[in-house]
C-alpha cells in the first residue's frame, strides 16, 4: 500500500476516497458483505466488464480492504476474503443506503433486519459522545496548523 | 430528474450512487457542507478540470442535491446551494470519513467538533431501533418478491 497517496490529503474523506472512489468499488464491497467473493459471481451480480472487475479488485486488495485467498489449486481460482477494513466498511453502505431509503424510496427493495429482534434496520449515524444525530447540531471545523 | 433510472434497481446503495457515484460528486457534497457553493471557489479548492465540474453540478443539480441560485445578475453568476436531500447527504460524509480516520488516520488531518460541548465527533452507525452499531450483529437480508 503507498501510504503517501492515501495520506496526502488532510481531509478523511478524501483519504478513504482514494482507496474506495467509485461506484463499481462500493458495489464490489456491497457484494463481498452479502456473501459474492468469487470472480465470476461478482462479474454476474454486477454485471461488470472483466477487466474493469479485475482492476477494482486489484485496486481493493491493494488498499487493504479485500484478501485474495485461493479456494481451488487446480483449476487455480481465487475469492475475494472481506479484511477488518473491509468489514469496517459495512456502516458507509448502511448510512449510503439510508439515504438512499429517504430520496430514493419506492417500488421493490432489498431490506435488512436485525436476525435476533427481528425489526428493520434504520441506520443513523450519530456522534458517539454526545449521542446526537450528525447534522442536527453546529459543527465546528479545525484545519491543521 | 428520471425516476426510472434512480429506481430500476432494488437495492438502495445502488439507487444512489446513482445520484452521486463518483469521487467529484462526493467532494463538492463536502465543500457544499463547508460553505463551498462558487464554481471558482470549488474549482480551486477540488483542482478539478472546468468541464468535469460543470458536468457533475449539473448531475448533482438534476439528482436534487444542489440547487441552482443567482447571486450576481451582472455578471451573471450563480451558485450551488444544498437542499435538503443535500443535507442529509452529511452523515454518509461523516461515516465516509469515521473510516478514513480509523484506516487512513496519522499526519495533519482536518478535524470536527461539537460546537456546543467543544468535544471532537466521533461518528458512528447505529440502528435506531436496537441502538445497536450496524455491524455489532447479525443481519437477516430480505429481498423483494
Amino acid at each position: 500500500m503507498n501510504e503517501n497517496l492515501f495520506l496526502s490529503s488532510s481531509c478523511l474523506i478524501e483519504r478513504t476516497l482514494k482507496s474506495v472512489g467509485d461506484q463499481w468499488s462500493i458495489l464490489i464491497l456491497r457484494d463481498a458483505h452479502s456473501g459474492i467473493r468469487r470472480f465470476d459471481e461478482l462479474r454476474k451480480s454486477l454485471g461488470i466488464a472483466p477487466s474493469m472487475l479485475t482492476k477494482r479488485l486489484a485496486m481493493l486488495t491493494e488498499a487493504g480492504l479485500l484478501e485474495k485467498k485461493r479456494y481451488s489449486e487446480r483449476p487455480p481460482r481465487d475469492e475475494y476474503v472481506l479484511t477488518e477494513a473491509g468489514c469496517d466498511f459495512l456502516p458507509v453502505l448502511f448510512m449510503i443506503g439510508a439515504w438512499g431509503r429517504k430520496h430514493r424510496g419506492g417500488g421493490q427493495i432489498v431490506r435488512f433486519f436485525d436476525a435476533q429482534t427481528g425489526t428493520e434496520i434504520n441506520a443513523v449515524a450519530i456522534d458517539e459522545t454526545t449521542g446526537c444525530p450528525i447534522g442536527s447540531r453546529e459543527i465546528r471545523v479545525v484545519l491543521p496548523e
